[in-house]
């Protein structure tokens, strides 16, 4: 099948609540860009990006100026081959940045395409027999006062999760461990908790964070340092003694090699949204698992969740809403621990455009 | 001084002849991006940067979209803090990629404006003494017949050229061969002589490629492989036996970092239009004068012969015109294998507008 057009859409949409972590400082907006493909079959797919407030334009004007020559006409089934046609024709501005987030949506969109046209959702076109993932709920609390964030937990606990992560990284890690040390007594000994330190450290101040930490029996601890220091990663796996996860700002394969070969994550994360895609991701969680390691993911949960459900190797599915449940025909179920990846054909997300209209960028 | 405005524009300019070379293909147009910059005491700066023919549009849209609303207002004379406001503004889509290109633009034509308030030439405030660079002629070459690259290299030499490189990765290596002996015995065996292989080979090809190579006395082999792959670039320098150059595909720091750190360049060689400008090109030249190498350059001679004058460790300056000539009030003069930095205040590259006007992307 041939593919016909493309439309292309960027969002700034605000969040319901400003959010904060160590490094973005207070976020107040997301970006979101969609593409929509459709081919000579009738046939639509759905993919999507978003950024953290800067870029969306950009890789909105990537898609429509770079990319959408090469893909219409070309066969929508082939993806493993549009997927390298887009990477080498980006690659002299590319190899990561921008050129990943736009490869990233236009991937999603054909993988979408694929299982829609089987009538299939995704997770079962990739083989996954089961569609219930275990979910952890992703906190960007940073700025919450200890209450704040222990009401905060009570919510994510009414919710149906068994597992959360907090924001650390404050200007005082005693601070940082007076929280941390609040949240573990709230949820008990047993009870699955992660910090995230958003890269805010020196891989020094990280191994003396994570040898603090460690009495508090972490899942793991997150991006502790300058994403791409792989060396610093792993002198704080092996100094820290906590597992690290990492991966969220890796835009290239290449990088999670070296990441996983430093041996400095035990978790790593990509996300489907910035690392090209589906294709991109699961060649990714493919190297995790070649390598021993699980797989775990950063955002966009209605897409990761099938593909965790997919893969031999998954960790634990990150949960936020990013404020994009709002424009969600149907959010993602959670409940008792897990949530449940939809049975509608393809990812089966179906945004509410009306209601992302008005937030449109020009 | 407060920058007041910010002029950006894309234009697609066709090159005179299409040019080729073994990754890129046959390449047709070059996009070029300009940032024109003011301030409120009447100073201007001009800024660049450039694409083979992808995300030059994108790149614009970060400058105006991304970067514009950080910068308008804000102290033009501080570099060094703007530079890091920009990085960190664009961190989440960027760490290299279409981010880096947008940020080197705007570098420069900070730059510009500082040099030219002083009312000197870029070489000089940089603490130059000599504005004289021994420069190469970059060929774009590789689908050139024999006699074609014959005649060309002719012609380098009558425009003053006293250093060649050309074109390798034929898809057969003999054919490869048998052109630079056919250079080197035209040349002569004292003749600095590169060859510069776009990435195209594995690091076994590249292995072999360079050990049948060495009999030809290369001053240097360029990107011979994958620019990510560091410990590769190491396996070729060291089993190859020829001086390795590289860098023209890394965006950061951080990746100049592991590539030196790996042992798998002898000639690191920056491009201020898309390492982050000229702050970025400097840290990567100190870095290199650190690890006792030299810094090259690629593309856009009119601002590097500034920087290489300027540094204690410059190796080559690599002209190659891309087109870019036509549309220059002053192109960078050539005598005796030496290029000439202008007297010019700032970087002293006057773009001639009228005749870029019809070459714009809307």
């Amino acid at each position: 099948m041939k593919i016909t057009s493309l439309t292309t859409a960027c969002y700034r949409i605000p969040l319901p609540v400003p959010l904060s972590d160590s490094t973005h400082g207070r976020l107040t907006h997301f970006q979101l860009v969609t593409v929509q493909l459709r081919d000579d079959d009738g046939g639509e797919g759905l993919g999507y990006t978003y950024t953290v407030g800067h870029g969306g334009v950009a890789i909105r004007a990537v898609v429509e100026r770079d990319l959408e020559p090469l893909l219409v006409g070309a066969d929508s089934g082939d993806i493993d081959d549009l997927w390298d046609r887009m990477w080498r024709r980006l690659h002299y501005v590319g190899r990561g940045g921008m050129a990943s987030f736009a490869i990233s949506a236009v991937d999603i969109a054909l993988w979408d395409l694929q299982a829609r046209r089987q009538e299939l959702p995704l997770w079962k076109m990739l083989g996954a027999t089961m569609n219930q993932v275990p979910v952890y709920a992703g906190g960007i609390d940073l700025q919450f006062t200890e209450d704040e964030l222990l009401r905060q937990t009570e919510t994510f606990l009414e919710k149906g999760f068994r597992a959360i992560k907090m924001k650390v990284g404050r200007a005082d890690l005693q601070e940082d461990l007076k929280r941390v040390a609040a949240m573990r007594k709230t949820l008990g000994p047993d009870f699955p908790l992660m910090a995230d330190a958003n890269m805010i450290w020196t891989v020094e101040q990280a191994i003396t964070a994570a040898r603090e930490l460690r009495q508090y029996d972490l899942h793991w601890l997150e991006e502790p340092t300058a994403p791409d220091d792989f060396p610093g990663h792993a002198r704080i796996a092996n100094e820290g003694g906590i597992p690290i996860a990492a991966g969220e700002n890796l835009h290239t394969h290449r990088e999670f090699e070296m990441l996983i070969a430093s041996g400095g994550v035990a978790f790593p994360e990509p996300d489907v949204a910035n690392i090209g895609g589906i294709t991109a991701w699961l060649r990714v969680a493919k190297l995790a698992e070649q390598s021993g390691l699980p797989v775990t993911s950063h955002g966009v949960h209605d897409l990761h969740v099938h593909l965790l459900a997919a893969v031999p190797n998954p960790s634990y599915l990150e949960y936020h809403g990013f404020g994009l449940n709002d424009f969600l025909v149907n959010p993602l179920p959670i409940a008792n621990g897990f949530a449940v990846a939809s049975d509608r054909p393809g990812h089966g997300v179906e945004l509410d455009w009306d209601a992302l209209q008005k937030h449109r960028e020009t």
